[in-house]
């Protein structure tokens, strides 16, 4: 196949039958990532950006892209003490920031994530969850950061739908947006890799030459949005597009859900923001926990 | 395994561990039919229904039970001309109709459904849609029943759901439902099999005697609906539980989902409900096609 740009050889997809070369394809992503960010009111260079750095291909692409279109981006990795796992992708985000000088924050969980589950009675990823939402609020909004991006894409956005599809929690779709608008103590999240692939940000690791963690977190294998994603490969390959098809009129979709408006209060643990008296993370980690039954 | 109800060997099973012996299983499936009937208001002993039979497991059985429930339940047969699978059907469907001594209506479609396809742009599968549709509607009208029954079960009611959401149309969304009611020339539609699997069927038609068509239609083997099925499948399989789950679920969704008035006119050339000058049947059937480019 030929760069549908240049006529040299292609070396990447980005769809169907659209190749491009190396220079070509770098190019078309960063201007698909700069089109969201300005589509869909994400941010501007005067915007202090936290991007959330995990190791992995998703992430460390959008804190370079970021960075190379001129945004003001630092990284923030939080290290969840998951063995092994958590030191590799620590060592791995590290220099990268340092290749490409970047500045890094780091958060450390107070125990092991698996710990911290365990004593909450949640599944893994569900605290997991919990503990990134809560410490990459925090520092970004300690900090003084107006925005906090994250590498979520198109694969991890119509797997959450998908799951959500399952239980039609009407609140739950509601909220699926790729920018969480920020008030008071909570800092404006925003997904500006959401209607690309995780393909397209392994091709753009490849040849921009990011070295990432290929594994995936060992509590992933059996989490429910890995099958979903299997799914929804199974689908893209029968019906190709489907992913941004349904993606983008899901988007279009949610704006007539009615959504009900939720009441926040302060944490009486920590101040942040929570519906209930106690925040999900402090009852976690500070041992205030309330046990589920 | 035991039944449930009475400790005898178990013969087939209703979810997970709930198995039943054979006379008890019966009762199950026509308890949960009659349940259905009565808490989705879909008809009561006073009502003249058509059922609409195919030959097919889930029809057959359907016709069967409301007739063993007590409510008077007569079959149409739409012949629609696919080569061999029609007259096999049809075949069946009559021979079940003289063994349970019931009344069998029939409608034959005026050119084999393939050709109507061809003729009018379609894939098979919507033509025959189309055209069923219209005929078991205009038969039921005619005839003076109250209400048409189809053998949809939730195999394919969820099957369809993923469809629909796979293009967020929310018109369509808000107009998946069990029971559709009539006006005018419309005759008011129900699917009382709406949660009970194909599985369930089977194991009905097994169990009662009642001898069906187990080859699929042969234009079946590539729709999207048999593509999805799959994946609800492999879903059910992984989260038991999730088709009944999900369908539940999305009856509650679907009653906030703002539904747009359509607007009925009569069709120039039969006289039936159409939202267009001349209706989708008359279109592809009688030769008032506007090609669809």
């Amino acid at each position: 196949m030929r760069c549908v740009r240049c006529g040299e050889k292609a070396v990447a997809l980005a769809a169907g039958r659209t190749a491009y070369c190396r220079q070509h394809y770098l190019e078309w992503f960063e201007e698909k990532v700069s089109r969201t960010i300005k589509k869909l009111g994400m941010f501007g260079t005067r915007d202090r950006i936290l991007v959330a750095v995990s190791g992995g291909k998703d992430s460390l692409v959008l804190w370079h892209v970021l960075n190379r279109l001129g945004y003001s981006a630092d990284g923030v990795f939080v290290h969840l003490k998951i063995p092994e796992y958590s030191d590799k992708s620590f060592e791995v985000t590290k220099r990268f920031a340092e290749k490409e000088g970047l500045r890094l924050l780091v958060v450390e969980s107070s125990s092991p994530v698996r710990i911290l589950a365990r004593k909450s009675r949640r599944k893994t990823c569900s605290a997991c969850g919990i503990v990134k939402r809560h410490e990459l609020n925090r520092l970004a909004h300690e900090q003084g950061y107006s925005v906090l991006a994250t590498g979520h894409n198109l694969d991890d956005e119509t797997a959450v739908l998908l799951a959500n599809v399952m239980k039609w929690d009407s609140q739950a779709l509601a909220r699926q947006s790729p920018v969480l608008p920020g008030s008071g103590k909570l800092v404006k999240r925003v997904k500006p890799l959401c209607f690309l692939t995780e393909k397209h940000s392994a091709q753009y690791a490849l040849l921009a030459g990011i070295d990432y963690v290929q594994e995936e977190c060992p509590f992933s294998r059996n989490a429910s949005t890995t099958f979903y994603k299997k799914m929804l490969n199974a689908l893209e390959q029968r019906f190709p597009g489907t992913k941004k098809n349904v993606y983008k009129r899901f988007l279009e979709f949610r704006k007539n859900i009615p959504q009900e408006e939720m009441v926040l209060k302060d944490c009486r643990e920590c101040g942040y923001p929570t519906t209930g008296d106690i925040c999900s993370f402090c009852r976690i980690v500070r041992g205030s926990l309330q046990p589920r039954c």
